[in-house]
């Protein structure tokens, strides 16, 4: 986890060091939206990413107390993923991203013409 | 740039494409609230970011209609960078993070007891 060490007392800095790694948003944006916590629909749906960097964002998040780890199954162990009060409290951002990224569909095009397609966002 | 190939049509990694990667928020902050956008500004102020970096991160964000680069000396050429509409709309991300690094000072602990210091946030 590479942070911004010269960027402290900054709250924006102290938000990246928290959700700044890659796919991290990605991860929070499916928990936001109400979509499955478990693992494998995780890793199913952030089709690309490597299990092992999986596990690993979700850890840090756990670690930030951003997800709480429940297992729904001891045998095999199988575990899902809940965002805690402090998690919940990024719908916002994640919320601005969805907004901004409807609005501008292409790069350089604002796409307003179009009804905006939102994907439960 | 990596992009989020796996990814197309959610509105969260299309902005994800434009800023996520590292140092490219901590440069909209500085836009957004106002600071200065010439060059030696921006790397005064991100302590630590290798200069090439800068540039290649300054780059994208004018190929992504974010930014414009204005010169205000020829001789030695001197940049400036400045928001456009596009990127003025940015504006909601960047205080979403903001507000959460605002109220989480700390990891897994709430900052409301005191007074938040948002640095012209």
């Amino acid at each position: 986890m590479r942070t911004y060490h010269s960027q402290e007392g900054c709250p924006v800095a102290r938000t990246l060091n928290v959700v700044g790694e890659r796919w991290t948003i990605l991860i929070l944006r499916d928990l936001v939206t109400g979509r499955s916590g478990k693992y494998q629909d995780l890793l199913r749906s952030l089709r690309g990413i490597a299990p092992s960097l999986l596990a690993k964002r979700l850890k840090h998040l756990e670690a930030q107390g951003v997800l709480q780890r429940f297992f729904y199954s001891e045998h095999p162990p199988r575990a899902e993923y809940r965002l805690t009060t402090k998690g919940r409290e990024l719908g916002p951002l994640v919320r601005a991203m969805a907004d901004w990224g409807s609005k501008y569909k292409l790069d350089g095009e604002t796409a307003l013409a179009r009804p905006a397609r939102r994907r439960g966002l």
